[in-house]
C-alpha cells in the first residue's frame, strides 16, 4: 500500500495542498494524471469547480487532473487510475455518494494494489473504519456508516485538543469520541492540522512534525512525531 | 405550545442548568413531576446517572424528576406528563432511540396539547425539523434524520461564529451550514450558548440577552434578543 492520508487540504497562512505539495510529488512519482474523486463538495462547491481547484493545486508537480465525474463509468475510471486522489468536505455526502455508485471494493482493491492515494480530511476518514467520527453535518442520510476499512481504526481529522481557556461548553473532541467508544470498541486516532499519515506497506509513519492521539476506550495515548503507528494499528 | 429550547444545558462559570433555573420555574408553574428523557447520554453517562444529575439541578424548584427509562411503558409516561425535559448529549442516539421506541407522535402530541416542554442542545434540536445540523458525531445510525418538526426550521446550537483570528482550517458552523442548504432549502437557526427560544402560543422570542443568526440559503439574518421568530419562522 502507498498512501498519504492528511487530516486537511489546507493549513493556516498557505495556499490549498501547498504544504504537502514535497510530499504529493513523492507519492505520485511517474505518475503523469491523478483521478480525482470530488464528490465531498466543500462548501457546495461544484464538481467542476472543485476539479479545477485541484489542477491548480497540481500545476507546479507537472500532474494533470481528471474529476470521477467526468467519466462515464467510474468503477473503469478507478480500475485505471494510476493515481487517485480523494478530497475533503463533506463526508455524509462523500459517503453517500460513494454507496450510490457502489464504489468502495473498486476503490479498496487499487489501494490494495499499491496504487498511489492521497486522501485529505473526508478523503482520509473513509480510509478507516467508519465515519462515525466525523466532525461534519449529516447532511444526507448515507444507507451505512462503514467506510473501507484498509486501516483497522477510525479517524478524528483537524483534531483540536481541549483547551482549558475555552468558555464553549459544547462537547470536546475528546468527549465525542468517547461518546463514540461507548457505542463501538474501534480505535480513534486525533490528526490534528498539518499532520499526516505516510503508509507504505506495513509502516504508517506519522508525520507533519506534530503529536497525534490514540484514542482507546477510556484512555489516550499521545504519538510522536514520526512514531510508526504500523507497530500498533490492531 | 409551551416551549424552552436552549442551545446548552450549561453555561460557562455556573453549574448544569443553574443560568435556567428561573425561566425553568416560570415554565414548569404548578408542576411537580417532570418527566427526563435522558437517552442522549452525554459522554456516555448512564441514564440513572443522568437523571440523578438533572434531579440535583432541579431540587431548588421542588420539582421531582422521573427518568423515562424507569417507566415500564414509555408512551403512557409521556402521555402522562404534565411536564416534559429532554437533556442534550448525542443527537444521532437520542432521534435513534426515538425512533426505536416510536416516541415521536406521543412527543408531539405533548407538546401541542401544551405540556411545558424543556430542551436542552439535543433536546432542542429534535423539536426543528431535522437533526441535519447538528454539531455531533454520528455514533449510530438512526433510520431518518427526521425529527418532530414542531418548528418549521432546524436548529445549530452552541452556535459559533466565524473567528477572524482563528488559525483552524476545518470549516466553520455557517460553511457547514451552508453545505446542508446546498441539499435542502430548510431555514437553520444559529443559536449562541447562553441563548434560548421561549415559545408560548405562536410566539417564539430570543431570549438570553444574545443575538442569533437566521440562515437561509445565500442568507445570513442576525436576530437582536428578545426577537419574536414568530413573525418570520416559515
Amino acid at each position: 500500500m502507498n498512501l498519504v492520508l492528511a487530516s486537511s487540504g489546507t493549513v493556516h497562512g498557505s495556499a490549498y495542498l501547498e504544504y504537502l505539495l514535497p510530499t504529493i510529488d513523492k507519492l505520485y512519482k511517474d505518475v503523469e494524471e491523478v483521478l480525482f474523486i470530488p464528490f465531498a463538495q466543500p462548501g457546495g462547491i461544484s464538481l467542476d469547480d472543485y476539479t479545477d481547484k485541484v489542477q491548480l493545486a497540481f500545476n507546479s508537480l507537472g500532474i494533470e487532473v481528471k474529476g470521477l465525474h467526468e467519466f462515464d463509468d467510474y468503477r473503469l475510471a478507478i480500475k485505471n487510475a494510476k493515481g487517485i486522489y480523494v478530497g475533503g468536505g463533506n463526508t455524509f455526502l462523500l459517503v453517500s455518494k460513494l454507496y450510490c455508485s457502489g464504489l468502495w471494493e473498486v476503490l479498496k482493491d487499487a489501494i490494495k494494489r499499491g496504487i498511489p492515494y492521497l486522501g485529505t480530511s473526508a478523503g482520509t476518514n473513509i480510509v478507516g473504519r467508519s465515519m462515525q467520527t466525523t466532525n461534519d453535518m449529516p447532511i444526507v442520510l448515507p444507507p451505512s456508516y462503514t467506510t473501507m476499512g484498509v486501516l483497522p481504526f477510525n479517524f478524528n481529522v483537524h483534531y483540536l485538543e481541549p483547551s482549558k481557556k475555552s468558555k464553549h461548553k459544547g462537547e470536546t473532541r475528546a468527549e465525542r469520541i468517547k461518546e463514540f467508544q461507548c457505542i463501538e470498541h474501534t480505535k480513534v486516532l486525533g490528526l490534528k492540522e498539518g499532520s499526516w499519515l505516510r503508509i507504505k506497506g506495513d509502516d504508517i509513519f506519522l508525520r507533519g512534525g506534530k503529536k497525534a492521539f490514540w484514542f482507546e476506550k477510556g484512555n489516550v495515548v499521545q504519538l510522536e512525531p514520526n512514531a510508526n503507528l504500523g507497530q500498533q494499528k490492531s
